[in-house]
């Protein structure tokens, strides 16, 4: 009575027991049962990736795997949360062998890498879609919110944003880089994004408020400042280049790192006494960290500054009117409707 | 800079705030927190609904956001969880407001009658994709496991199965009850089912084993059977038929009971001790349960029975030869691919 499909739920089961159990009750049942740690919360996070709108028809299926776990361990970072478990249903329109080997291997790598458990899931016939929720742990009062950002505060990023939307950009024939090893370094970004799960984790009781970018510093950063009520001063070209993103025009450069998504380095703002601290944190969690700016005040009285909105600047200091509509996220460029 | 699929998070966010708050934090932030009570569990389960597949492409919108929010409550009944909140992800291939309204209403309805929370959720473009992950509480030692059931158990099952398979039949004019008032129950049991929480709830310390029966009775009572490693003798003609599936042949009877999906009716054991508490418990929970058969210990020795099975029994006790492949549940039938 299995159906093809009941088979797969039992080949992702079969590597879901080579992981560390997390779980009371794992794979097989209605339900599993899971807990946080005493005194702690669950952080839950879903995502899902559809074909032709967050990964191309022939994308690597070692890398979709591993990307359909990161962006999602990746909420969690954001979160100041520590990875637990997950779980997992995909739509396949029809199961191949080599597809799935290689698909539950970049998943599962990445799995083991942050002690993640598969604890459920289901497979189903359809056209691909992969929807992953996941589970972390953290004490309530020291989760890194979006509505925690308070004026003073540094705006802080991770890494070097921008390298993901230039990787999209050569794969889409927008640009290229003339030079092999940048071009293949620009699309490891775009398609094995390393979820900032340490520096999340280093960030509880430094910074204020915090978010992973997914769809772009310029329109992420605007929803800590939705969500806290305040305004921020950015100096546009802070964020620092990879070396292979500096291979590229600079009006290149700065919309992919101001308004390219799919980077998942995390944005966070902190007070000005924690630089030292924070800089530490982030050496110890291996991931380059950079200020980029300031938490400001509304002032109902000026109208530029009356509601959310980011004020950016140059490296002088002076005002510089940016627009970046129509570049914003990967996801906007690949309807399929 | 807000996409199409950015308004539509935004309207799902406005309905979920008229929910009773049940999560430390909501939708929002990078994750929602939540907890379950203190000393109990978390019971997580995920379902994944797809066109062609789980419904037809003209289903009514308001019964597919009751039924997608209802096969997820099961999961929760079928461990004797009480709901707590859930996630939503959806893919749509175009965004229409009298869809969504209609949909949504469906969805939060039935959330708001079991006090349901959305905590989160994703919405992007692509073919029509519902995924649900839905989250209870219950105290580990009384969860209802698949692997509990011990020789001498009772089977009981609730409700009358078979009633959504025959309403599939209807739809794909396999058969008529030539009766308007039969076929719009039997229509009504496929298209909105009513998850069994109350009992689930009920069960508790009751039941050995339990589990909801989503792909046939038959084909669900088999994953209790291995799980427990035990067998089962069932009289086929034991489980209630309702006046509406009454009216049908009595060979199709029998196969939407014993093998048509989509039921979401509880199939649980418990000793015979606790046959008078149960009833009550159900009369409690106004479902009705149904004694269908015995579990019984595997024989080594007797070919039979050495493996985890059901024998079949008429009503008077004789061995009945069942062939009941090929009929089995409702997403065999609407391959996408």
């Amino acid at each position: 009575m299995l159906s093809e499909f009941s088979l797969i739920d039992r080949y992702f089961a079969r590597r879901a027991r080579t992981l560390t159990r997390r779980a009371a009750l794992g794979i097989g049942d209605d339900c599993a049962l899971i807990a946080p740690p005493p005194g702690e919360m669950l952080a839950v996070s879903t995502d899902m990736l559809v074909e032709g709108r967050h990964f191309l028809p022939d994308v690597d299926p070692h890398a979709l795997g591993h990307k359909t776990l990161a962006v999602n361990l990746s909420d969690l970072a954001a979160m100041g949360a520590a990875p637990l478990c997950f779980t997992l249903a995909l739509a396949l329109p029809a199961p191949r062998a080599d597809w799935l080997d290689a698909f539950s291997a970049g998943l599962f790598e990445l799995a083991e890498r942050h002690g993640c458990e598969l604890v459920g899931g289901d497979t189903t016939a359809g056209p691909l879609n992969l929807c992953v929720t996941v589970f972390g742990s953290v004490p309530a009062a020291r989760a890194l919110r979006r509505d925690a950002a308070r004026p003073g505060d540094d705006v802080w990023v991770s890494g070097t944003p921008g390298d993901a939307r230039a990787g999209l950009g050569l794969l889409r024939g927008e640009w290229t880089t003339n030079d092999a090893a940048a071009d293949a370094a620009l699309r490891r970004a775009l398609e094995r994004p390393e979820p900032r799960v340490a520096l999340g984790l280093a960030l509880r009781g430094l910074a204020h408020a915090a978010l992973d970018v997914s769809d772009g510093l310029a329109g992420d950063l605007l929803h800590i400042l939705e969500r806290s009520r305040v305004g921020a001063l950015i100096d546009a070209d802070a964020p620092p280049k990879s070396p292979a993103l500096a291979k590229l025009p600079r009006d290149v450069q700065r919309r992919c790192a101001l308004a390219g998504g799919d980077d998942y380095e995390l944005c966070f703002t902190a007070p000005a006494a924690q630089r030292a601290a924070l800089e530490a944190a982030a050496q110890q969690a291996r991931v380059r960290v950079t200020r980029i700016g300031t938490i400001v005040p509304l002032d109902p009285a000026d109208p530029a500054r009356a509601a959310p909105s980011i004020a950016w600047r140059d490296a002088s200091g002076a005002p510089l009117d940016l627009t970046l509509q129509g570049f914003d996220h990967f996801s906007d460029h690949f309807h399929a409707d």
